[in-house]
């Protein structure tokens, strides 16, 4: 059993943790708490508040040691361990993620692909393991699978989830624009909806 | 030139606006602004203010009407006019949205794709108009394209940024984890990260 940290921090320190990796990547070895605010659009205080659900993390003139503060953070949000996702929906938007070569190396193993489609099941090219949709809650339960992704019609949206949702899964990634309903067992659901972005973009530039 | 809405206003009013598209699907004809807010998860009084930018709009016992609702968003924001929009970096991400049916009957038209690799603009299968990526800035100003949707490597993510801003883009959805940064000319960028996605949902999973 972990401290209990809120919804917002989590969220927060996740994105922290992918701003560090990008800082890493760039070559940069320490960051002040203020640059950090200024740099995701957040308060100085909230983020030290955030780091503090870490525990004891040094800090020195120069500000926050980035590679000692992703290990706090991937420590504590258990991103160091492997965790099994899989994708349903195997169309071009879900062939493309199930490839999706980043999954890897940041601890996503993608074991599953599934769809309601026999034709696409036979004839999708990939080394992933693929499988009809109706086996979806128990192929989820036998290989502990804890997220997904789905990519399927809008209308098959709902009943994919609740199957994931009945195999165990733990959180869900829709790719659709149907939002999904509110399931017996909740779990956590993130949205992506490009055509709601592209319409965000578009107003913003209309209005301008 | 329109009256001003704010920001978080205007991301509103796009939740909103896909909301009542749902609905309307689903056969509702009207809804109250009390159930907006439970299901969009906002204050009722943040609503009813966003709702007033558009303005005079009728309300019966039974709430707004939905088609009534979604016209007057749809002629504040900009909807009801065809938007031009390109996907720079053809891999199968890229080409998965390039070829998203949804877009059209949306308003909008992908009229261009980019690529900076010859082999794959030679072999990829579109009705689409594709064309090398050093061509970004005279394609986007000539066909006088918007939107742009971005998913090349994330190495590659800030040039393309720059060459799309060049040719006047109004706006880019990113899809790569790479943050734009500022560049001389400010355009609103959405990012969608699919990995800092998956992360919230293991870690909230793992802390659960």
């Amino acid at each position: 059993m972990q401290t209990k940290i809120p919804k917002p921090a989590v969220n927060r320190l996740c994105m922290l943790y992918r701003f560090l990796h990008r800082l890493e990547n760039e070559g940069f070895t320490t960051i002040s708490s203020s640059k950090i605010a200024e740099q995701l659009g957040l308060g100085s205080h909230n983020i030290r508040k955030d780091i503090g659900y870490l525990g004891e993390i040094g800090i020195t003139g120069s500000g926050y040691d980035i590679a000692k503060l992703k290990t706090h953070i991937s420590q504590k949000l258990g991103f160091d361990r492997a965790k099994k996702a899989c994708v349903v929906g195997l169309g071009r938007l879900g062939s493309a993620i199930m490839n999706f070569e980043k999954f890897e190396i940041n601890g996503y193993m993608i074991v599953a692909g599934f769809d309601s489609n026999i034709n696409v099941l036979e004839t999708i090219k990939t080394n992933i393991d693929v499988y009809p949709a109706y086996l979806i809650p128990d192929i989820v339960q036998r290989l502990e699978i804890e997220l997904a992704v789905i990519t399927v019609p809008e209308s098959a949206a709902q009943s994919v989830a609740e199957k994931l949702i009945e195999g165990g899964i733990k959180g869900i990634v829709n790719f659709t624009p149907f939002v999904i309903k509110p399931t017996r067992k909740k779990i956590p659901i993130r949205n992506i909806d490009v055509i709601g972005e592209f319409d965000i973009l578009s107003a913003l530039a209309y209005l301008s």
